[in-house]
Protein backbone atom coordinates (compact mmCIF):
# COMPACT_ATOMS: atom_id res chain seq x y z
CA UNK A 1 0.00 0.00 0.00
CA UNK A 2 1.48 3.10 -0.89
CA UNK A 3 0.20 5.28 1.95
CA UNK A 4 2.24 2.91 4.64
CA UNK A 5 4.90 2.68 2.06
CA UNK A 6 5.62 6.93 1.89
CA UNK A 7 4.93 7.25 5.54
CA UNK A 8 7.89 4.70 6.35
CA UNK A 9 9.79 6.41 4.21
CA UNK A 10 9.48 9.98 5.47
CA UNK A 11 11.67 9.11 8.33
CA UNK A 12 15.48 9.60 7.90
CA UNK A 13 16.65 6.91 9.76
CA UNK A 14 14.74 4.08 7.99
CA UNK A 15 15.75 5.62 4.52
CA UNK A 16 19.08 5.37 5.86
CA UNK A 17 18.55 1.76 7.29
CA UNK A 18 17.26 1.13 3.34
CA UNK A 19 20.43 2.72 2.61
CA UNK A 20 22.73 -0.03 4.87
CA UNK A 21 21.17 -2.84 3.78
CA UNK A 22 21.88 -2.25 -0.20
CA UNK A 23 24.93 -3.70 0.68
CA UNK A 24 23.16 -7.16 1.74
CA UNK A 25 21.61 -8.62 4.61
CA UNK A 26 22.01 -7.80 8.35
CA UNK A 27 21.31 -8.62 11.81
CA UNK A 28 19.33 -6.20 13.61
CA UNK A 29 22.91 -5.52 16.14
CA UNK A 30 25.14 -4.80 12.73
CA UNK A 31 21.78 -1.92 11.64
CA UNK A 32 21.81 -0.32 15.11
CA UNK A 33 25.45 -0.16 15.34
CA UNK A 34 25.31 2.48 12.20
CA UNK A 35 23.01 5.01 14.77
CA UNK A 36 23.80 6.94 18.19
CA UNK A 37 20.01 5.59 18.80
CA UNK A 38 19.19 2.88 21.39
CA UNK A 39 18.72 -0.87 19.87
CA UNK A 40 15.17 -0.29 20.75
CA UNK A 41 14.27 2.67 18.96
CA UNK A 42 16.15 0.65 15.26
CA UNK A 43 13.87 -2.31 16.53
CA UNK A 44 10.89 -0.29 16.14
CA UNK A 45 12.22 1.42 12.64
CA UNK A 46 12.76 -2.47 11.59
CA UNK A 47 9.24 -3.19 12.58
CA UNK A 48 7.66 -0.43 10.20
CA UNK A 49 9.68 -0.99 7.25
CA UNK A 50 8.84 -4.51 7.71
CA UNK A 51 5.11 -3.89 7.86
CA UNK A 52 4.98 -1.97 4.93
CA UNK A 53 6.79 -4.61 3.11
CA UNK A 54 10.49 -2.47 2.39
CA UNK A 55 12.20 -5.69 4.23
CA UNK A 56 11.65 -8.59 5.25
CA UNK A 57 13.65 -11.16 8.05
CA UNK A 58 14.38 -14.36 7.95
CA UNK A 59 15.89 -16.60 10.50
CA UNK A 60 19.64 -18.13 10.38
CA UNK A 61 20.30 -20.50 13.43
CA UNK A 62 20.00 -17.75 16.14
CA UNK A 63 20.21 -14.57 14.13
CA UNK A 64 17.29 -12.84 12.45
CA UNK A 65 18.77 -11.29 9.32
CA UNK A 66 17.12 -8.39 7.77
CA UNK A 67 17.30 -7.73 3.71
CA UNK A 68 16.08 -5.39 1.47
CA UNK A 69 12.89 -6.17 -0.53
CA UNK A 70 12.87 -4.07 -3.73
CA UNK A 71 9.57 -4.58 -5.27
CA UNK A 72 8.11 -2.43 -3.02
CA UNK A 73 10.45 0.45 -3.62
CA UNK A 74 9.91 -0.71 -7.18
CA UNK A 75 6.07 -0.06 -6.92
CA UNK A 76 6.29 3.44 -6.16
CA UNK A 77 9.21 3.55 -9.17
CA UNK A 78 6.20 2.59 -11.57
CA UNK A 79 4.18 5.20 -9.55
CA UNK A 80 6.66 7.97 -10.13
CA UNK A 81 7.02 6.71 -13.84
CA UNK A 82 3.09 7.49 -14.29
CA UNK A 83 4.36 11.51 -14.80
CA UNK A 84 7.36 10.81 -16.96
CA UNK A 85 6.54 13.71 -19.67
CA UNK A 86 6.73 11.33 -22.03
CA UNK A 87 4.54 8.92 -20.17
CA UNK A 88 7.04 6.21 -20.90
CA UNK A 89 5.77 3.47 -18.31
CA UNK A 90 8.39 0.66 -18.73
CA UNK A 91 11.13 1.68 -15.47
CA UNK A 92 12.32 -0.26 -12.95
CA UNK A 93 14.09 -0.64 -10.49
CA UNK B 1 13.26 17.37 1.67
CA UNK B 2 12.29 14.23 1.11
CA UNK B 3 10.50 14.14 4.58
CA UNK B 4 8.64 16.62 3.68
CA UNK B 5 7.62 14.88 0.34
CA UNK B 6 7.04 11.30 1.11
CA UNK B 7 4.94 12.64 3.90
CA UNK B 8 2.81 14.68 1.71
CA UNK B 9 2.72 11.84 -0.82
CA UNK B 10 1.42 9.02 2.13
CA UNK B 11 -1.73 11.18 1.64
CA UNK B 12 -4.26 9.60 -1.15
CA UNK B 13 -6.18 12.80 -2.13
CA UNK B 14 -2.62 13.93 -2.54
CA UNK B 15 -1.65 11.40 -5.22
CA UNK B 16 -4.69 11.76 -6.80
CA UNK B 17 -4.14 15.84 -7.11
CA UNK B 18 -1.02 15.32 -8.60
CA UNK B 19 -2.77 12.41 -11.18
CA UNK B 20 -5.15 15.29 -11.97
CA UNK B 21 -2.58 17.81 -12.57
CA UNK B 22 -0.53 15.49 -14.97
CA UNK B 23 -3.29 17.19 -17.36
CA UNK B 24 -2.13 20.51 -17.19
CA UNK B 25 -2.94 23.28 -14.45
CA UNK B 26 -5.87 23.58 -12.99
CA UNK B 27 -8.02 26.33 -10.82
CA UNK B 28 -8.65 25.39 -7.08
CA UNK B 29 -12.13 25.03 -8.03
CA UNK B 30 -11.43 22.79 -11.19
CA UNK B 31 -9.17 20.53 -9.00
CA UNK B 32 -12.05 20.27 -6.00
CA UNK B 33 -15.14 18.89 -8.88
CA UNK B 34 -12.97 15.93 -8.77
CA UNK B 35 -13.63 15.16 -5.26
CA UNK B 36 -16.74 14.78 -2.64
CA UNK B 37 -14.76 16.80 0.28
CA UNK B 38 -15.04 20.44 0.72
CA UNK B 39 -13.52 22.83 -0.65
CA UNK B 40 -11.50 23.92 2.13
CA UNK B 41 -10.01 19.99 2.20
CA UNK B 42 -8.86 20.71 -1.23
CA UNK B 43 -7.44 23.41 -0.38
CA UNK B 44 -5.38 22.63 2.39
CA UNK B 45 -3.92 19.40 0.50
CA UNK B 46 -2.62 22.09 -2.44
CA UNK B 47 -1.06 24.33 0.31
CA UNK B 48 0.66 20.57 1.94
CA UNK B 49 1.60 20.11 -2.06
CA UNK B 50 2.64 23.54 -2.41
CA UNK B 51 4.80 23.74 0.53
CA UNK B 52 6.96 21.05 -0.15
CA UNK B 53 7.36 22.20 -3.69
CA UNK B 54 5.61 19.21 -5.38
CA UNK B 55 3.11 21.57 -6.89
CA UNK B 56 3.86 25.31 -7.60
CA UNK B 57 0.75 28.13 -8.00
CA UNK B 58 0.67 31.19 -10.51
CA UNK B 59 -1.98 33.96 -10.33
CA UNK B 60 -3.34 34.25 -13.52
CA UNK B 61 -5.80 37.30 -13.75
CA UNK B 62 -8.31 36.53 -11.18
CA UNK B 63 -7.21 32.88 -10.91
CA UNK B 64 -4.75 31.43 -9.26
CA UNK B 65 -3.40 28.48 -11.51
CA UNK B 66 -2.27 25.23 -9.84
CA UNK B 67 0.73 23.21 -11.70
CA UNK B 68 2.89 20.02 -11.04
CA UNK B 69 5.90 20.51 -10.31
CA UNK B 70 7.98 17.62 -11.57
CA UNK B 71 11.12 18.46 -10.29
CA UNK B 72 10.37 17.01 -6.56
CA UNK B 73 9.54 13.78 -8.09
CA UNK B 74 12.90 13.75 -9.98
CA UNK B 75 14.49 14.14 -6.51
CA UNK B 76 12.38 11.05 -5.37
CA UNK B 77 13.32 9.20 -8.33
CA UNK B 78 17.00 9.71 -7.84
CA UNK B 79 16.78 8.44 -4.34
CA UNK B 80 15.17 5.06 -5.61
CA UNK B 81 17.60 4.85 -8.50
CA UNK B 82 20.31 3.88 -5.92
CA UNK B 83 18.50 0.80 -4.89
CA UNK B 84 18.27 -0.79 -8.71
CA UNK B 85 20.24 -3.49 -8.44
CA UNK B 86 22.50 -2.43 -11.11
CA UNK B 87 23.11 0.73 -9.37
CA UNK B 88 22.59 2.66 -12.62
CA UNK B 89 22.23 6.50 -11.29
CA UNK B 90 20.95 8.05 -14.46
CA UNK B 91 17.14 7.61 -14.45
CA UNK B 92 15.50 10.90 -14.33
CA UNK B 93 11.15 11.64 -14.83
Amino acid sequence: MLKATFRALSDSTRREILSILREGPKTAGEIAAHFPTTFATISHHLAVLRDCGLISDEKQGKYILYELNTSVLEEIAVWLSSFKKDSKKDETL
